[in-house]
C-alpha cells in the first residue's frame, strides 16, 4: 500500500493488527520450574483457613484447637508421603528457608565434633550461598564436579568423606538441567562409611544391608537431600532413599508460595535459624501459616497421587519436544542427561544465541520460559550449573529452559517450536 | 416428667436441647492479640495471585513481571505507611523471623565492635530467645526491669547503654498486658549518646534537634521495636519515632499468617539468615510469597486508615469493660498501665482463679480468650511479663487476657462479663 495513503489509515491498520495479535493470543507457560500455578483444589482447601477457620494453633481455646487439628493432620499427610514420622517434619516459611535450616542447623549443632560439608559445583544458591556463610564461620566445604551429564558419581562423595564430615547436601534433581542424582547410591556409600567408622571405634556394627530406622540414633555424616524439583516427579519415600534430611517447598507442586518443609529423622540434633515462641518442636518460631501449610499438604498430596501418569505423559511430551529442536536448530545441544532427567525439564543451548535475548522474544510471543533458574534470572551471571558441565562459555550464554507441568499440551509444545525455531532464525540471520 | 416414661424420651430432650445451643450459640473472639481473622478485603487482593498471577517475580518474562510489579506496589505501599523509602523494607515469612533477622543480622554483623545488646524483661520471646541464642554467641545482654505497670524508662536505658552496645530492643506495646512504651522518648536518648560519642571521638556533631534522615550513615547502638501488637493501634511513622529497624506482621493486623516486614534504616548492615538467590536485597533469599506480601500490605493500608476511628471506639469498650469487671469481680486487677495502653487490650488478674482453668470454662460458653500470649498458651510456665510487674505467683496464674478488634461489640462484652461474673463466682464457690 502506497505511503501516500496517510497516516489515517496507517494508524487503523495498527489497532487492527493489535486487537488481532490480543485475541488471538496463545499463552504458553513452560517455567513451572520457577513456580507452578495453584491447583484450584489447593486453593478451595485453603479457603477455610484465610476465612472462618483463623486461630492460632498454640491457642488452647476451640479456635485455636480447630487450627492445630488443620495443621496435626497436614503433618501426618506430609509423613506419610515421606514415609516418616509426622514429628520429623517442620515447616518452614519456604524451600529456601528449609534448606538453611538443614545446613546451618547441622553445621552449627554439630561443629565441635566436625566441620566439613560435602556438596556439589551445581546445587543451588540456598545451598552454596549458605554453604559460604557456614565456611566464614569456620566450616569447609568440597564442592565436587559432575559429570557432562550433570552426574555426581557416589565414588566421588565416597572418596570427599573425612573424619569431620557433618554434612553431604547433594540435590534430588537439578532445578536448571533437570539431571536426577544418583541419591539412594549416595546414602548406601554414607551408611557403608558411617558403619565403617562405628566398627573401627569399637561400637557394634549393625548389619550392612540394614536400612535406617526410626529410633536410630543417627550420627554424622548426614545426608541432606534438595528435593524441590523431584516433588511430584520422581519418589519422596526417604526410608527407600535412605536420606536423614529433605526439603521440598510449595511453590513447585502447584502449591502456595511462601511453604516448605523439611525432614529430619528422628534423634538428629538441629541448631534453630529463628527463635521464639518454640513452635515446630523449637525449630521453627513463629505463629504457624495455617492455610499455607494446608495448601502445602494438599498440593502434595495430590502431586504424588497424579505423579507416575503425569510424569509418564510429560516425559513423552518432552523426549518429542528435544527431538525436533535438535533435528530442526543447527548446533543446538541438548544440557543434562538424556534420561536421568526431570520428566518436565529440557534445557538446550544454541551456540551464538543469548539466551535472554530469546527468552524476551519468546516473551513477545507470550511463551514464557527462562535461561536458567528464576532465582538468578535477575542477574546477569552466566548459569554455574552449565559452567559446571565443562562446556565454554558460549553455551551457557545460549541456554534456555522450558519446563512443563500440568497444563502443558502437545498442541502447546508445537506452537512453542514454530516459534523458537522462527526466532532462532532471525537472531542468527541478524547477527 | 417421671423417669419412667423411657429412654426415647429423653434421648429426644438431650436432641432438642444440644439443637438448641447450638443454634443460641453467641460466639465472642477476644484473642485479636493471638491472630486476627483475615479481613474480606484483603482476601479479595490476595485472590489474583492465588489464581492466574502465579509467576515468580525473578522470572524475566511477562508472568514474573506482573508478580515483581505487585510485590514492588506492595512494598511502597508498606514504605509509605512507615514513611520509608521502599528500599528500607525487607519482606519475611512472619514476625518472629523478622525479629530474628534484626537481632541476629545485628549482633552477628557489628560483632567486632560491640556485642552488647539492651533489651526488656518483657520483650516478646523470639526477641528474648534470640538474645539467649546471641549470648550464646559471645554476645552479652542486659534486660531491663520495667515499673508496675510494665512501663520502661528512658533513663533506665541510658543508663545501660555502654561503649560496645549494638542495639536497643524495645516492643512498642506489650502483647500481654498491652502497655505502651516511650518509644519516640528512648529513641531520643539513643540519639544524644550516639552524638556525644561522635562529638567525643571528634567527628562533626549533628545539631541535637536533628531528626535521622535518608542518606545518614547510622552507626550502633542500632534502635529495634517490635511493633507488631502496635500496628493499627499507634502511628508506625519510623521517622517521627525515630527507630532504626522495626518489625509488623501480618496476623495481626488482619492480613495473612506468615507475612512480616523489617525496616531497615538505610545505611544499616545485617547479616542475612537464610543464604539463597538473593531476593529482598539479599536479607531474606527464597521465592516471595507474593499473594501474601500484597495481602499484608492491603491489610496494613485498611489498618492504617481505619485506625484512629477503631482505636478510639475501641478504647471506650475496653475501658466500659475493665470498669465492670473491677467493680463486679472483687480483688480483680488491672495489669498493664491504665492509659498508656492499647486500646484493645484488657488483662487481668484475679487471684484464686486459675487462669487457664477459666479460660476453658469461657471456651465451653464460646467466649475465646487467653492467659496470656497464645504463643506461650502451650506452655505450663507462668506469664514471664505479669512476673516483671513484680505481682506474686497468684497473680500471674490468674491472668486472663480479653484482646478486641474489628468485630467486637458491646453487646459481646456484655455477653462476656455476665459469662465471666458467673464462672468466676462458680469457680470461688468449689475452691
Amino acid at each position: 500500500m502506497p505511503s501516500d495513503e496517510g497516516g489515517v489509515f496507517l494508524e487503523e491498520k495498527c489497532i487492527t493488527v493489535a486487537l488481532y495479535t490480543t485475541m488471538d493470543k496463545k499463552e504458553v507457560y513452560l517455567d513451572y520450574a520457577a513456580t507452578t500455578p495453584m491447583d484450584p483444589r489447593v486453593r478451595e482447601a485453603m479457603a477455610p483457613f484465610l476465612d472462618e477457620k483463623y486461630g492460632n494453633p498454640s491457642s488452647i481455646h476451640r479456635k485455636g484447637r480447630e487450627a492445630r487439628e488443620a495443621l496435626d493432620h497436614a503433618r501426618e499427610t506430609v509423613a506419610g508421603i515421606f514415609h516418616a514420622q509426622p514429628d520429623e517434619i517442620v515447616f518452614t516459611g519456604g524451600g529456601t528457608e528449609a534448606i538453611n535450616l538443614a545446613l546451618f542447623g547441622a553445621g552449627r549443632q554439630h561443629k565441635p565434633s566436625g566441620q566439613h560439608i560435602v556438596t556439589t559445583k551445581i546445587e543451588h544458591h540456598a545451598v552454596l550461598h549458605a554453604c559460604d556463610a557456614l565456611e566464614k564461620e569456620g566450616c569447609e566445604a568440597t564442592y565436587l564436579r559432575v559429570d557432562a551429564e550433570g552426574r555426581i558419581s557416589h565414588d566421588a562423595i565416597a572418596a570427599a568423606l573425612r573424619p569431620d564430615t557433618v554434612l553431604v547436601s547433594v540435590m534430588y534433581a537439578n532445578n536448571e538441567i533437570g539431571t536426577v542424582e544418583p541419591i539412594a547410591e549416595i546414602a548406601k556409600e554414607l551408611r557403608t562409611y558411617r558403619q565403617q567408622r562405628e566398627s573401627q571405634s569399637g561400637a557394634s556394627a549393625p548389619s550392612p544391608k540394614r536400612l535406617w530406622r526410626v529410633g536410630d540414633n543417627p550420627k554424622p555424616p548426614f545426608f541432606f537431600v534438595d528435593a524441590c524439583q523431584a516433588a511430584g516427579a520422581l519418589t519422596l519415600n526417604v526410608a527407600e532413599l535412605g536420606v536423614d534430611m529433605m526439603v521440598i517447598n510449595g511453590s513447585k507442586i502447584y502449591g502456595p508460595k511462601g511453604v516448605g518443609c523439611l525432614y529430619v529423622r528422628r534423634g538428629i540434633k538441629l541448631q534453630p535459624l529463628i527463635y521464639g515462641g518454640g513452635q515446630e518442636k523449637g525449630l521453627r518460631s513463629g505463629t504457624e501459616n495455617v492455610a499455607g501449610i494446608v495448601g502445602f499438604a494438599t498440593a502434595l498430596e495430590i502431586a504424588e497421587r497424579e505423579r507416575v501418569s503425569e510424569s509418564t505423559r510429560l516425559t513423552a511430551l518432552r523426549d518429542g519436544f528435544i527431538a525436533v529442536v535438535l533435528q530442526r536448530i543447527p548446533n543446538a545441544v541438548l544440557n543434562g542427561h538424556a534420561t536421568e532427567r526431570l520428566p518436565n525439564n529440557i534445557n538446550i543451548s544454541i551456540p551464538g544465541l543469548e539466551g535472554e535475548v530469546a527468552v524476551l522474544y519468546l516473551d513477545a510471543r507470550s511463551v514464557y520460559c527462562s535461561t536458567g533458574s528464576a532465582c538468578s534470572a535477575t542477574s546477569l551471571e552466566p548459569s554455574h550449573v552449565i559452567a559446571a558441565l565443562g562446556r565454554p562459555r558460549q553455551y551457557a550464554d545460549g541456554s534456555l529452559r522450558f519446563t512443563l507441568g500440568r497444563g502443558t499440551t502437545k498442541d502447546d509444545l508445537d506452537y512453542v517450536l514454530e516459534a523458537l525455531v522462527d526466532i532462532v532464525g532471525k537472531l542468527r540471520r541478524s547477527q
